[in-house]
């Protein structure tokens, strides 16, 4: 059935000799290739060796290494391209002769005994199994994905080079099932004490993790450990979760689950920047959750150190540092006492006379508080079109160019601030109005005089109007300055406004009164049982994976799969087709 | 002289009366029109009332408040526009023919005696001012400051619509002359103990300032006072100076200058993030300098949680409390003894293994070490157009698709890892390579055997070919591992590579290696005693910052500025030519 080809390439007895056989439409697992590769390399006259599907990409990477003869350029991919360069033409001659042979020698399953030949089939065996570990080729890897979702499995899904559609699919289809799909492309996890993928053998313990990043799973694992505290469950979700295609479904599903986890007592979430869609919902998934939470989200600037349950953290050591802080306390999560406000458009408007708190603000509660604008936003799709008038969430810088051509700085002259509080607090949809009091030489000699009557005013319209309209006033200054800031605030609070005295206590209330909690999106929950030990998974794909599960005390199976029709896809597509008519 | 202009809108006798007047190239500075605003909004029978220049922005304002007839729609800039809107046309009216008499009674020179009409004439009544405070309207601003530079003193620069091209432009001129300039739209400064501009009222103590953000330091100075840490100086920069176009000269004077400043003992840098050139020369200064540096870069990912001398914060009251940490520390701070290697182009090469070991790495040198390029780039800048071919510094993500398409993961085989050490280490502009080994369930059960013998002989051909060539390997894992993670260190070191087990271990040692120190740019050092007590400064603009010098105990003199040819631009044009002309 198989037709071998072998293509010569011009011999010249003073330089090495370069041979290659192509085999069209075969199959060979990247393990079998690995150790095809090296025995080649290691028979004698043999200088070097190439065992590849002829993809585009391994094409060149054999290129790079002086390994691709010409004749072997237009291989596909899904051809096996063999390739053996060596000191003479026999020696390489001699090395592809032996291809067979060392391919049946190095097939696992023919030396370990039987194994089933489909998922089905291994489910049957060992019925227990509630995962089923993907790590076949990524075309094929979203079929055994469905396959075991379809059997009630959840799946640890390996495979990369899966398109996004079929993620997402995936995840929805999990999702509605109450069941996970950590992946694809998700290098590790820790299920009931048993690592997936690549794991490292850490100590059992008080810390869940939620990871969309392999290795930040692992080094902070490792950290955890080294700092002698223990992991309670590892979920990885893939590095494409949070992105806006997919909407953190595995992620939210993984807090979830250690929110209610009773073994978990710190929450660890590590991740590249989510999309803005989804970030807020994961915080405020997070949030909800009630535990303690670490959050790393690689390459963007935290929000603030805290706000509320959820920590930021800077790098991969901090937050394993910050967790195993927290698990070691012996008081819970003390629960700032905020209460959220009702839902509906509750807006907050902000307005500041100092640019630089307006920004850290805006950088706090951005990911929160959507749709956000601004007069000197962070990103562009922030810019508030018309300066003069505000819409949903609003924090305007009052010192900007814009509002000082030909007038007093907002610091020392309130008028345009007061008229602009008036104009907000008249909007029914606004919840919330926060105000910038900078005091010290060169402001206002006693601001509070002029913004306390109009904050009882605006306060006391919406009362009439039948609605609550909070005021909160960031006041920054020393005991020194010459206003007196004790009699500023004091001035400020009698009024009703309420008083923060940083930008972080005011990102902190804000976020908790207007964020709001509801995510009405959310599936039933992920069975904690599913990641009790004794764990029990059928492994399709790597043998080195299954061998990891034994090794740890798991029960498994390892399912001998092949690609549909032997790697040829226009024959698997007709296959496929024909399945479908018949039933 | 002045030719007034009353223009009626139509009287309606159930609604408000709104009346104006226009002053074509009238001038009045905008401490006097709040206070005329204010007085006329005080008048029997007057509801509001508007006192502005009536830029477009102004005019703007005005209609928002309904302060804007139609009559007023076409003035200019140049126009001083008052507005009056009352309960009846007779209130109206009679307020407005009160205007002249209140602008007299508010001119603050008249009421305080002798004032010097030129800076020239300032400078010579007290000519030990070293400094000279400029808050004149942006368009006038640069000439004065520029009049301030050529008369051999600093300059404080509050005004705001100064063009990019004359700040950079008057940085320049500073810098070559040992002087310094802080602004534009540089809202405050501590020279010496006494506020500049906005400034609040902080003890005097070890921790100097350098800030592009005027509430930014405002904050953070409140902040350290509140924890009973004082302030040394603090610099001002303007929210520009740190864009590509100024280069950030005045930060690095003041960072130099807090370098060498004895009462200093800690340096907090506060900025938006800097422009990506800019941000290398910063930090680099702020290594140089020897002393602990907190820097808090608003908005940007903190590359790591400290490098060298510096330390980075995620908010502005983190910053103060981790400079008041350092200020009351008793040691000094400990200098990591990494010696940086010879100048010239010695390059990082990172091949990892794990996609976010190398996203981490990637953000905590990507600062300092330019320029950099990836597979995996944060910025598209950063992306390596050939990812078989390195460049420049290079960090590679062999984990990535395009590297494991039908072949297995770098963690288990290290076939392609190996090949591209050897390529890299052949090439002689390399300085350090980079290796990841991450260890545990699933990976390659024992990496350091084959990568000891390939690091021990690519440093030994690097040597042969008379340079040194540095392996640098990041082991992740935990004791209980199955290779054996110390035996694992053993073998990579006895090989002469040098282990780190964390991501933020390897951004220290590689950005002090590799990051070189020189800055060929700096001009000659901003004279210390400029910053010395007592102070003496020139004022040139808003009277509240000349009182704010007395109230303080500095010496002041306030110039009673009037914008040249009265605020008619056009005139001033022609009387500068004719000044040029007579020279």
């Amino acid at each position: 059935m198989k037709r071998n080809l072998v293509v010569r390439a011009l011999a010249n007895t003073r330089h090495p000799v370069t041979r290659s056989t192509l085999r069209p439409g075969a199959y060979a697992d990247s393990l079998v290739l690995m150790q095809l590769q090296r025995a080649l390399a290691a028979l004698p006259g043999v200088l070097d060796a190439g065992a590849v599907m002829a993809t585009a990409a391994n094409r060149e990477l054999l290129a790079v290494a002086d390994l691709l003869p010409e004749e072997a350029a237009g291989a596909r991919a899904d051809d096996l391209l063999i390739v053996v360069k060596a000191t003479t033409e026999t020696a390489a001659e001699e090395a592809l002769g032996r291809v067979d042979e060392l391919l049946q020698a190095r097939r696992p399953s023919e030396a370990q005994g039987y194994r089933p030949r489909s998922l089905a089939t291994a489910l049957k065996e060992l019925p227990q199994a509630r995962w089923v570990l993907v790590s076949v080729p990524g075309r094929y890897a979203a079929g055994v994905a469905r396959e075991a979702l379809e059997s009630g499995r959840n799946v640890f899904l390996y495979s990369d080079n899966v398109s996004l559609a079929d993620e997402a699919a995936l995840k929805h289809t999990a999702q509605a099932r109450g069941l996970m799909v950590m992946g694809p492309d998700c290098g590790t996890a820790i299920v009931g004490g048993v690592g997936l993928g690549f794991a490292n053998r850490v100590r059992r313990g008080r810390v869940g993790l939620v990871g969309a990043s392999g290795t930040g799973l692992q080094a902070i694992t490792c950290r955890l450990d080294a700092l002698g505290v223990g992991v309670s469950q590892a979920v990885g979700t893939g590095g494409r979760d949070l992105a806006a295609d997919v909407g953190g479904i595995t992620a939210l599903q993984g807090l979830e689950l250690l929110a209610h986890d009773p073994e978990t007592r710190v929450i660890v979430v590590v991740s590249k920047p989510p999309a803005a869609t989804v970030a807020g919902r994961v915080l405020r998934a997070a949030q909800r959750g009630g535990r303690p939470v670490v959050a790393y989200f690689l390459g963007s600037a935290s929000p603030a150190h805290r706000v509320g349950h959820v920590r930021f953290a800077r790098s991969m050591s901090e937050a394993a540092e910050m967790a195993a802080e927290l698990a070691v306390a012996e008081t819970g999560d003390e629960h700032p006492s905020v209460a959220a406000v009702d839902p509906g458009p509750r807006y907050l408007r902000g307005l500041f006379s100092g640019g630089t708190l307006a920004y850290e603000m805006l950088l706090g509660v951005q990911t929160l508080l959507t749709p956000i604008y601004s007069n000197a936003p962070i990103s562009e799709d922030e810019r508030l079109a018309d300066p003069l008038r505000s819409r949903g969430h609003t924090l305007l810088d009052l010192g900007a160019d814009e509002f000082t051509a030909g007038r007093l700085h907002p610091m020392i002259d309130q008028e345009l601030r007061l008229r602009r509080l008036r104009q907000e607090a008249a909007d029914p949809e606004v919840a919330l109005i926060l105000l910038d009091v900078v005091l010290g030489e060169g402001a206002h000699a006693d601001p509070a005089s002029e913004l306390a009557p109009a904050i009882a005013e605006v306060r006391e319209k919406a009362r009439t109007a039948g609605r609550e309209l909070e005021i909160l006033t960031l006041v920054v200054g020393t005991d020194e300055d010459p206003q007196d800031p004790p009699s500023q605030v004091e001035v400020l609070t009698r009024a009703g406004a309420r008083v923060v005295r940083g930008v972080g206590e005011a990102i902190e209330y804000v976020s908790l009164r207007l964020a709001g909690n509801a995510d009405p999106d959310a599936g039933p929950p992920v069975a904690l049982a599913d990641f009790r030990s004794p764990l029990a998974a059928v492994n399709v794909g790597l043998e080195a994976f299954f061998h990891s599960l034994l090794t740890q005390g798991a029960a498994a199976v390892s399912v001998d799969w092949r690609p549909p029709a032997g790697g040829n896809e226009k024959l698997a597509g007709i296959l496929a087709k024909m399945r479908k008519k018949g039933k």
